[in-house]
């Protein structure tokens, strides 16, 4: 690929953004996060959908219909009141199909022994269909460990909760640090991060915003949001992850690619001005 | 109960700590953190059992052999291959039958709106048999409002995570304050702490802690283990959490009297001396 080429061009004077397929191709990029970046940049899109519904049905539904237009469809399997073994055959078939990842949003958040539990069994055995989980870096570093153990064979990549979207979170500042660290430190394992803004200078990282709407606001619940302009050209990140802003309006079709376009069209502002 | 005549005795030189029993009557007590001191005092036990099986037929044998031993079974629903509702209906017998309460050890660590559905919804539906949960606050206060907006009206309780057992955990200093913080603008629904120690001298709260074997040690991912002694006589935890400690023993049944036995020894030792 044209990335190939990136480090032999000399330092310019304003900072170089590379593009999602320079990304793809760097040396030290996990193969799950330049599989995500070159899936994006084929499929023009930043977009993850949340897809946050409570029937199987209406899960399979939303992932045939929008599968087009996103690079990652984000579920939480636990609130599906009909989940099984088959729905989760028809999913993967849907994201071959369409080209998309499949990232369980579980959070998981426990000691390395439970979470490798977690991760591989029960009734939803979460690792041998979701390309990407996420976790908290409160546990420690025991709960990558835990769930690497599980994921590394398997070729499955993990994405550290840095900050969240969420009113009065305690995930800021010496916090944000240490999960950046704990990154860096695993990334054989960690992909990338979900964050409000970009948390580390080093494009091997993916980062994904949660809490995008195209009307900025929030919920009752503390939800907080921000417009996909703003997170992917002023606070750096990569990829918008948005539910009800998609999920909520009269045509959801017509609003995931509203929001892929906005997506998409900050992601080239930005590059293109970074290589004028 | 003898309790209530406990705020008209005068402040003794060292401080004087209460009973279960007292702090069951404590005017502004949750009912569900009252049932459970009463519990506690009627089956001379402070001793939750971890039951880290991946069986559903196991979980209940173990709730059968070890009900009149423990105050409290914690489960963890999504690591059981064969979850079902008719088996909570089993276990909710077997918990009505040897009068112990069900924490289901979830660890929510998600915005409100999306730990309201995890929590009632879904395969699991949680809210329906566990009689207490955890949360991690790292969300915000937001986690729990979510929570509480379906617990509460059940007569539920929630635990927040204020510091974790494991290595290099995030939850301290700082962060462990904001817990203690958010708990007490939420005592509603929280009654109480996952805690390593005492986190707050009020004794509506419950203090329960995980990480527990009569040989100090570690695994390999990271868990850190304490006695039941230096839980509950030094560190003024209120309740021991026990896994591997008791299932992995040749004899669990022997096991798990060996660890009633130093946890309530622990807490007479602790009343015992506040009164002389």
């Amino acid at each position: 690929g044209s990335g190939v080429s990136a480090p032999k061009i000399p330092c310019m004077e304003r900072k170089r953004v590379l593009s999602y397929a320079d990304r793809a191709e760097l040396p030290k990029i996990h193969p799950l996060a330049s599989k995500l970046l070159k899936i994006m940049e084929e499929k023009q899109s930043n977009l993850c959908v949340s897809a946050d519904v409570t029937s199987s049905k209406e899960l399979l539904q939303l992932a045939e219909s929008l599968g087009p237009k996103i690079c990652m469809l984000k579920t939480h399997c636990d609130i599906l009141k009909d989940f099984t073994p088959e729905f989760i055959q028809k999913l993967q078939a849907v994201a071959d199909e369409h080209n998309f990842l499949i990232f369980e949003d579980r959070k998981f958040a426990d000691i390395g022994n439970t979470v490798k539990q977690q991760y591989e069994g029960g009734v939803f055995q979460i690792a041998s269909w979701s390309h990407i989980v996420n976790a908290h870096a409160v546990p420690g570093p025991g709960v990558v460990k835990g769930l690497g153990a599980v994921g590394k064979p398997l070729g499955r990549g993990c994405l550290l909760i840095a900050q969240m979207s969420s009113q009065g979170s305690l995930a800021t500042g010496e916090y944000t640090k240490a999960v950046v660290k704990m990154a860096e430190e695993h990334s054989d394992f960690v992909i990338g991060f979900i964050c409000n803004s970009k948390t580390i200078e080093k494009p091997e990282f993916i980062h994904m915003t949660p809490g995008v709407q195209i009307q900025a606001g929030g919920d009752l619940l503390g939800q907080q949001y921000t417009t996909p302009e703003e997170v992917i050209y002023n606070k750096g990140s990569d990829v918008i992850i948005v539910g009800r802003g998609i999920l909520e309006a009269s045509n959801i079709l017509e609003a995931a690619e509203s929001y892929r376009k906005s997506g998409w069209d900050a992601y080239i502002r930005k590059v293109g001005q970074s290589h004028q």
